[in-house]
This record gives C-alpha cells, structure tokens and sequence, in this order.
C-alpha cells in the first residue's frame, strides 16, 4: 500500500469505527500521545485514556458517515470532509466536519484537530 | 454581519480574488506578519511581502474557483474545501484542496495551512 492509500485508509476506518461502535479500532490509528481538538477552539484532549473517554461518546452516537470529498494528503497530514449522523429517528442530526490527522513515522496520529460549529448541524430529516 | 457570516465571506472573498486576480483583494485579507503554509508540510511564507510574491503567481494561474462543501467554523478558525482550476483549454487542472484560516480580533487572517498533493489534480477535461 502507497502512503498515499495508508492514509486515505486511515480516514475510513476512523469513520468506519465510529460508525461500527468499535472504540478499540478508534483508538488503535492513534499514537499513545495523540492530541485531539475536537472541536478546534476547545482544549485537547491527550493520551489514549483521554482519547477512550472522548470516543467512547462519540461511537455511541455516530449511527452513520461518510466522506464527502477525497482526502487531500500534504506532508505529513491528511484534510478530509466528512458528515457524520448522530441519533436515530425524529433526534436524527447530521454535522458537516472537516478533519486534519497529522501521523508520525509509524502511520499512527499523533495529531487530530477537527472543525465544525453549530452552523454545520442539520436535522437528518427535512422538516 | 455575524462572526460566521464574516467568516464565510472571507472564504468566498479569498476565491475571488484569486479567480480575479486581484493580488490587493487577497493580501487585505491577512495579517500583516500572517504566515502561509501552502501546501502544508512546505516552509511557511510570512508577511506581506512573502505572500504577495506567493499570491502573484496563484493570481496569474487560478481561472475558477468554488466551494465543494459548506465551511466549518470552530473557535477562531474556519476550514473549507473548495477546488481551483489553474491554466486553460487542454493545459487546465482542477486542484481540490482544504484550506484552514485562523482570525485574530479584527476579523484578518494570520495562519493559512493547505492541504493539498499530487492525487489532488486532475485534468479539468476528461480525456
């Protein structure tokens, strides 16, 4: 696999873990000292009991995601857009967010920072 | 104007500028001592006169520009994907690129990180 692909491979089995509930996944594409700004703005979040607390939330929420544009990889980064949904039913939300994973010499991230704001929350459902 | 809508119109007037090659447009954006990465992992520019010399040749190069997403406004950032198309006719490659903008109080810019690489061009003309 080119670097290229691990990354991009990285992207999607993050979202495919959140999707899946599957919290060690998650944890396993991080360095043990990964940092995560989520959102950015907010103070991060650092080492993997830190990272457990903060995604075991967010794997109990994310009931769906997807890329919604290809990931574009520079140095040692990667941006990509995605929409997650949270919630079932009528509760149903869909956040539009943009994350940037920077990974270390291992193809483990070491730094997360994700934006998004109350402006990119929509109902999943028209009303 | 709401700090969002500020926001988003310094997304929008960024790509302006570029497709109108209006080098002053683009620099009023920044920060006197801002600084460029782009793309990231490259030697940040900084300060107006590195960025005019940057910015010149996006000016010269960029013939469209749009948004493919809604921009992510977190703390005193926003991240936004978009796509420019530099060159013309047979020549013309679309780039799909991530940028991030951080705001000081006055609303300019004083970081720009790009993400961006070679699996993010394409001809602009299906061959």
């Amino acid at each position: 696999m080119t670097d290229s692909a691990a990354r991009i491979a990285v992207c999607q089995a993050y979202l495919d873990g959140l999707v899946a509930g599957d919290l060690d996944a998650v944890l396993n594409l991080f360095a043990d000292d990964a940092t995560v700004e989520d959102p950015v703005g907010t103070e991060p979040k650092v080492g993997q009991e830190a990272l457990a607390a903060f995604y075991q939330i967010a794997c109990d929420f994310v009931t769906a995601a997807q890329l919604t544009g290809t990931p574009r990889i520079a140095g040692n980064e990667v941006a990509f857009p995605f929409e997650i949904t949270t919630g079932t039913d009528e509760n149903a939300s869909v956040i539009s967010i943009i994350d940037a994973f920077r990974f270390n010499n291992e193809g483990k991230i070491v730094s997360m920072r994700a934006w998004w704001g109350g402006d990119n929350v929509r109902p999943a459902r028209a009303p």
